[in-house]
């Protein structure tokens, strides 16, 4: 599988275009195989990011409603070592985190180098539900944002390039962002949200906003691709993935990071002539105990 | 398995007395087969816990050093799904930590509830690494601290007394807390670190400051002995897990900490009236739709 053409590039990228499912050209029984190879290669990876210390992961996952960033979380990453991976799932902003700089809440929970953080909506909902909810953006009390006729294109495109520069000044600072894009179509949406409704266990994740938010579905369609046009670069590309099919966007989104993490050429370190000592002297001492 | 056995709850435990290993009467492939199984029991509970959302879980992992926490942590949680699950490793204090209470940073790092946490150390340091090194106590600059002899056994039991109120004040905030010590002995210890300086992959990671802190492995125990006294409560009890054996202990962990989650009674909410109307109209309204 080619995955470079999942990786967006260029700043004329159209979502109508992109497609919402693909063809592996294998069973689901077959995926499942390939995913459960590709999480202990990710994990394996984890041990020696983890050891190494030098580079963080940070993985983004954007995506419409019900498009399975949930679950593929829970796949792709259920292999690595919780001790070293962060999950934060950022929901509607509390007032606290409102009065701060948008960029805040999601610096606070970036993870260490050496781990692995992966953000479960992320800073772009500043420039996707913000954007379709321009009211939003009003009520944060921004200088010279007094109403929702203040909130512009031009607004956007400042908050693009400082994404932009913001990922740059952590990707100086050894991180590497994988963003991706579950792209699922409008009408494998509508039969999950009927899942969640006609299964009893599954009625608990349904909500009212579900409803409501996809009536504004070609204005988020339109959100996300100015904003992955603006903000894929070639240091921190988007990917979008084909999500139509559960299985499959997690055995993309699997192989991705494994080919991201071995381009890092990860190894556990070599221990240093000064570490090789201490040690040397660390043994000595414990073979001189009595017990 | 009886797993009261390793629950505390009286005041005058004796660390001494208390096994570091314990046989299961078991191969360590039966031992891996049971707790596999546990794992997936652990993950099924989770996934009540998260749509219920009553309860939080925080799991209070304390031991020496090489006790095999990490390894436990990796083990014991690599089937619950890692979006509801946040790892916590407490490390030596920042200064910023440091002029804040010691509560703070914990308080901070706890699980939502719905989730559980895992505090890989805890605010036991405060009572512990800060009772065997009093220094870094007259160090926080604290009010009637002026140096090390202010550090009396009197300042500990204040201590313990607020670490137990403090967690009293979050099992009424609907959180359980499992505390676990793993106990393991001087001479296991010692194999290990032989072990992580002899294997050059695990050179990584081993530290000058583990063979300093062997120094003082009977102030430690004393500590311990002392910690586990005086904060085991009927609601938030010490496990004493006998940890020289590390599948032993991971299975042990594993089978509380599903005991525990089954006494919550966990369910996937039922709908209430209300809600099973809005889904019904949600239902409708997309039935209307036209793609």
């Amino acid at each position: 599988m080619d995955l470079t053409q999942f990786r967006n590039q260029n700043d004329h990228f159209k979502i109508k275009a992109a497609p919402t499912s693909y063809d592996l050209g294998l069973k689901h029984r077959e995926i499942k195989d390939r995913l459960a190879e590709t999480m202990i290669a990710i994990k394996e990876e984890q041990r020696k990011l983890f050891a190494d210390r030098r580079y963080g992961i940070v993985v983004v996952l954007q995506a419409m409603d019900a498009a399975g960033k949930d679950s593929l979380i829970s796949h792709v990453f259920s292999q690595v070592n919780p001790g070293g991976l962060r999950v934060a799932n950022f929901k509607r902003p509390s007032s606290t985190e409102m009065a701060h700089d948008y960029l805040w809440r999601v610096s606070a929970q970036l993870p260490e180098r050496g781990e692995i953080g992966v953000l479960n909506r992320s800073h772009y909902e500043d420039v996707l539900v913000s954007r379709v909810h321009p009211e939003l953006i009003a009520k944060a009390k921004l200088p010279g944002i007094d109403s929702v006729a203040d909130v512009t294109p031009a607004l956007f495109d400042q908050r693009y390039q400082d994404i932009v520069n913001y990922e740059q000044y952590l990707t100086h600072n050894g991180f590497v962002i994988l963003k991706f894009f579950l792209h699922v179509s409008k009408a494998e949406q509508k039969q999950r949200f009927l899942a969640r409704i006609e299964q009893p266990e599954k009625n608990w994740k349904f909500e009212q906003a579900d409803i409501n938010e996809r009536r504004y579905w070609d204005d988020y369609q339109r959100a996300y691709q100015a904003a992955i046009r603006a903000t894929s670069t070639k240091a921190n590309p988007w990917y979008i993935i084909p999500a139509d099919d559960k299985w499959t966007s997690r055995l993309i989104v699997a192989r991705i990071m494994v080919e991201r993490l071995k381009q890092l050429k990860l190894a556990f370190p070599v221990t240093a002539a000064d570490q090789e000592k201490m040690m040397k002297a660390a043994m000595a001492s414990l073979a001189k105990e009595k017990d």
